[in-house]
């Protein structure tokens, strides 16, 4: 039934998913496509092409169901399953992600932190202890990770990634500044903070130009 | 002199930029594009292209000068420049960026970190105090600031964006979900957390059915 749907759509559906559950807090069951344009900066017909794509056909005069949309994009982006995650590096970023969001919420269900840092093994963070990074490898014998957080320097990640990799964790989500060309059947999302500041540098001298 | 740079260049040059700098740390003064393309995993002919944009040519049998061409990228990235930087929502995201890195060294100078939260007013974070957000405009009668970096959320945001840009500035990182068309003069780069996590599970759960 399902078909292939690109990239480019794929990276709007969490906006769409967003959007959705927030028209659903607020008890709103059905939208337009009209409305859900104005509301997120895409035209009314990107719109139902996106939507179209996983069959989820607007009514007219009636627009979409809210609920079934949520539903169906959750399914989609696979956040009806629920992922074992483990964040590596509990510096600023590491901690932050931490505490971010309720992941458990969203079916992210963080199995531990870890750290070199002896300053920061063994300290409590919201009721996660920080272990010790060579305890790593004999975690991941015992634990099953879907999902490794890299927030540690670049020089350290390249030695965590072979590790993580070897003992099957297959999602790496990365924020360290080292970027590789992940193995088959390992997906790797990249998060590059400074990247991103420096782009934004960027523009704004080539802004200042004009 | 300077031509028009493609935005798929621009977005790599951070990473050439890191690179030359941690060469430059260890004391390596040339670098051939082989050197580069292994350890950047791009391919030569790539780095060379990259580099021919701005007319940094290697030489045959010398390959690049590091610290020419790091100080080169620099400039092409108004690294060069200061910005004066501050950061609405003292959140998580918000207080790890203000740790995250030493940004100064890099031009980026906080001057301000602002919170509608009373609990968070007043607390000084790293030697900055958190300001009331209601006295933001009053801060940019007084205060250039190049940067807002937005890390609250979506539903605060719509309403600060209108604040800052108001006041003159043009530089916004949006790590808010909200996102807006700029108006001309005012550049954005916005980073989605929750949107790069839910792309990865979208991934891991396409591999999975492979």
């Amino acid at each position: 039934m399902e078909k292939e749907i690109s990239t480019a759509v794929i990276r709007r559906l969490p906006r769409y998913y967003r959007y959705l559950g927030s028209l659903m807090d607020n008890g709103i069951t059905r939208i337009s496509s009209r409305d859900l344009s104005r509301r997120m900066g895409l035209t009314a017909s990107q719109i139902r092409q996106d939507l179209n794509n996983f069959g989820a056909f607007g009514q007219q005069g009636y627009g979409y169901n809210v609920e079934k949309l949520y539903y169906e994009i959750r399914k989609i982006l696979g956040l009806d399953k629920t992922y074992n995650m483990i964040i590596i590096g509990a510096g600023n970023i590491g901690q932050a992600l931490l505490n971010y969001i309720n992941y458990q919420r969203r079916g992210y269900n963080f199995v531990g932190v870890f750290d070199k840092n002896p300053k920061l093994i063994g300290l409590n963070i919201r009721g996660t202890v920080i272990r010790d990074i060579d305890t790593l490898e004999n975690f991941l014998d015992n634990t099953k990770v879907d999902i490794a957080v890299l927030t540690l320097p670049g020089n350290d990640a390249e030695e965590v990634i072979k590790i993580i990799i070897d003992k099957g964790v297959r999602g790496i989500w990365n924020f360290s500044h080292m970027t590789i060309k992940t193995p088959p059947g390992v997906v790797m999302e990249n998060v590059h903070l400074t990247d991103s500041l420096m782009t934004l540098s960027y523009k704004l001298k080539e802004e200042s130009k004009e």
